[in-house]
């Protein structure tokens, strides 16, 4: 492509380093410490026998989660949300995006009645947390779900696809792929892409940090981003066929 | 297009009656009541003399958004969020939203040490309540533009292009724009799409609600809106010249 | 009467111009837009099928209400309570009178396991905004109980009488009826009174802003309170009839 | 008068034995418990060197107040207000009103720039919880000033008239001064009135508990009111003067 | 002992005065004001028919303790917890320890389905309130239990044993019993040990003020504890008797 | 010892496999993940320029901690106190601990005006969490100071002293050292104990959980913890010099 070159000295089509580790923790149904180059999210999916007022008696289940950041995670030290009382509007839109991708690939009535509780926890940032968490959600679920299969409390698995996210964006005036935190804070656009494995878009977030941007622009990004989700992909079938 | 009848009877191409009733209340310096077939907002626009902390000594203003709904603006009864003690996810990630679109078009080094405070209050509720908002806080802030410069505190305006929102979405198959609540809550897919006067895409949301969509589908939803926004840009240069 | 000129130029005895518009808002079972000189409040009453725990099994219904200002119905902006996280002191002490008055005149047996939820919204705020409150939310569920009835779900009207409240004060040494917001910023006395239609007292609240105030004060501003509740409740009844 | 009798065999228009401890607690600069019957409240004034905003740079001090009920002050245990982690309407209520009525009558000028802090903590309730706590936090506001003239901190006292409050109210038909809790939670009407030594009215709080009440009823509490202030405005200057 | 002297004048070895004054207030079923020096504090036990909700169905009740200290307890005024919205790490630190601390001395199977609800609220504080709240707080429990024996709720005593708590230090080089504010503000380490009547100990916490303590002393500092208890027993003994 | 078997075969005296992982992110000044058998805790240390309020103008510095666990890293899902909107009792009395431990070995004159901030990080429990926050804190600590001297901020080290911290109990009538949670939630006393490196107490906290204990397994207990202080010691001492 282009000449730039990205703080990192990646090419703008090329994905940060990405490995999943799975039974990262021991206590919870899934457990994947997702590393999207310097970013790493805890990733756990608890199995509750419980769900929220509206699932209640319908004879399906639910898919929920929340997401937090150690203070320490960041470059200079956040406030801890718990000691301030509330979550920040920026932690709860990040967790209603992370349960609204993995629900689009569970099938909640195969589900049954219990709910599937993911927490996403950043350990380290550095660009890129809801992506991350969204791609390490995944295996978590996926562990999560297999486990049930295990027991025998579920027959069919409720999964009907696979879920992935990547962040790209115009920084200097080239689209690029999976920002990290050099690029992110000096970036033009940003714009965050959902897809399942078979290509289909569950969530298209773009916004303009600086100028406006052109439909031009919106094209090239989604292209880098469904290339980028393809290769994702793999390395989740990978990580979970290992 | 095609031979679907949606509820309204709209075409699929066909924006709502929307008008613009400039100075509803007296007190704010921008007060616009916005109608979007018969979503009601009422939007305002506040000129204060203070800024957040981190845009103290700066030498530039800001432009931040507040959002709620009436308890009984919905068809039934929502919590009183004053009440409950919080805003919920949505409430802030919509008041983020609106906040986001107008700074696109203000800038704030011209508009000085000075915060524009916009507030959407929804009075009635019947689908796309974030839309009508971003599209009524933009003549608000125009009028309170326009009195700062009238009155000589602004030599120059620091709007540089107006904005606009609309959401579109599949329902039943077909890509439609400016979904009301009966579409809303039965579409697969849902988009909102904020562009300036000029063209220039500032945020771009879409969410899948049932089954993932295809890039097709994608492209299809922002001919829709851009055509959309064309329309109301109209409006609403009609509606501030008046 | 006396001498003294009123901001307004209204007499002391005089009632600012008070107009009902009933349903204004599309889905609440009442929804009325009181406007008492320049203060507009939006009263909807909403019919809900749950109750409070203690009305719990009891055959009776309640009923209650909650009161907000929008941000800048006010001269200067007030902070959103929503966003603050919690009620005003002064919030509470309205909503709770507003509640009391209109329970005055429902006959909670006969309204039967069902809870009216009043809503007072304040669109514009020029003095006496819980008055205006109150009279606005009897029209609102006058409207509400007139569906309730003509869907059959009531034989018999729970309402005993009508209610309505107006303020009184000492403005520059003379008692004048019906303070604006120039007028209540700048009075000795102030006094709320609730009172029936047929001139039952429900609610008797005077406060002494500076000096206390003598007995004969008192008797002066009941009767001017009992005057303008008289000519309140006419246009109560007219704009019911409507 | 009447033949009524009352459930504590007092005469319609006896007060309850009301004694004023002072120097009940040792650190504050004034504090009074306070016995109406069998309510209790200690009431402190404390002196601060601080002043809330609205004040700052005014040369002139301010008055408020705050009030609590223990936990197992009443007939059955009520939740502990820092426990569920905020005030209820009630409690706000009351302490508005009691900051209102010290603030009546102190010279805000006079005080200079500091605040008297009063706190009103019921120990034990029998009925007139916010009357007593009116009547107490006067005495103990008296001897705060006290303190600061013999420091030499005050030239001058910044009273101007002495405070007092009491509830009166309709029990089985007869009005009655000085309600206990027997008579409090069965009656029909229920008015606080506070009134200064010299006879001013301060603050008249009126609500009909069941039916409406008529202005005769209202002329006959006030009346009797009247009569109960200046009993209580005697027993508070001979705490004061022993 | 040694030559030290104490702001007190007492010995090293000798507590302060003790008295518990029994039906302090007339609601609670156990109500006493307990005074240790200077220090007093209000604590009641409630008898209530609930159980939280990791005790429903078990058969069992179950003891809890809440802590308050009046705004003005204190030397100089300290912000309200109600006001404030929540709790301080010290109050709660210091509730679960006396709800932990009569525990150890209730049967909760005796006890039976319901719950003991201990509140301490500190009316004046000069140092030891901790140890006073459960000190006061064994002999309320002591005589709500009475009660519900007297009552015929109650065939057997729950209590197993008697329960006492001191505070020991060192203070100015030498071990001393039942610090005062003035020595607990000026002491090296600080050791609150509740033991039961019978010399068990059921919670020892030592904190190092400034340096870290020796073996030795914390051996010398149990055996004060040890002393004071015993004494503390005595006269718990005598007032219930009384 | 005895022939009792632990749970997990250890001898009585036998402390779980520990390690300490220096630089486990890269953001904090100081960064350790310590395993104390299966419990991990990242904790980090953040030097900041600011003071609390009660520090400001001293000359001195401060050290504080906060305490987290991840929903997920106990047995079954614990609720995110974030999301509550409060921290628990537990919580702030673990913070409060580990606050006060580390200051003992830290010279806050020699600090300087700046702040170490301690954050501990519960990834997964299993038992013990505060003492392996305390242990694991002061490598942090420790870490954080050598940087800041590194850079010549500080001249001298105000580190005065290592400290550790260790957990004791009975399990099945014997005393153990360092309890895991199968031991924890079946034991009759657990005590946590903070030690200097050169054996100075600076914490005990004993509880009974079932009966009460004697002075002579007080005395067991302490002489348990000591020794398995001395080895932490030496482990962290390894750790910082690797």
């Amino acid at each position: 492509m282009s000449a730039i070159i990205r703080p990192s000295g990646r090419a703008a089509e090329a994905l940060r380093p990405l490995t999943f580790t799975r039974r990262f923790t021991k206590h919870a149904e899934g457990s994947v410490l997702v590393a999207m180059g310097d970013t790493r999210v805890l990733c756990t999916a608890s199995v509750l026998d419980k769900l929220p007022p509206h699932k209640k008696g319908s004879g399906e289940g639910w898919v929920t989660a929340e997401y937090g950041m150690l203070p320490r995670s960041t470059h200079t030290r956040t406030d801890r949300e718990a000691a301030r009382g509330k979550q920040s509007g920026r932690t709860q839109e990040i967790q209603r995006l992370i349960g609204r991708s993995l629900r689009a690939v569970v099938d909640l009535k195969k589900l049954g009645e219990r709910t599937l509780h993911i927490d996403c926890d950043v350990l380290q940032a550095d660009g890129g947390t809801r992506c991350a968490s969204i791609c390490g959600a995944y295996v978590a679920v996926a562990d999560a779900i297999a486990g049930l299969m295990k027991d025998g409390a579920l027959a069919e698995s409720p999964l009907v696809d696979s879920i992935a996210a990547v962040s790209v964006g115009v920084y200097r005036g080239e689209p690029v792929l999976d920002l990290d935190y050099a690029e992110d804070s000096d970036c033009d656009t940003d714009m965050n892409v959902v897809m399942t494995g078979r290509g289909g878009i569950v969530e298209v977030q773009g916004t303009a940090e600086g100028a406006p941007f052109s439909r031009a622009t919106l094209e090239a990004l989604l292209d880098l981003a469904t290339a980028g989700i393809e290769q994702i992909t793999v390395r989740q079938n990978e990580a979970l066929s290992a």
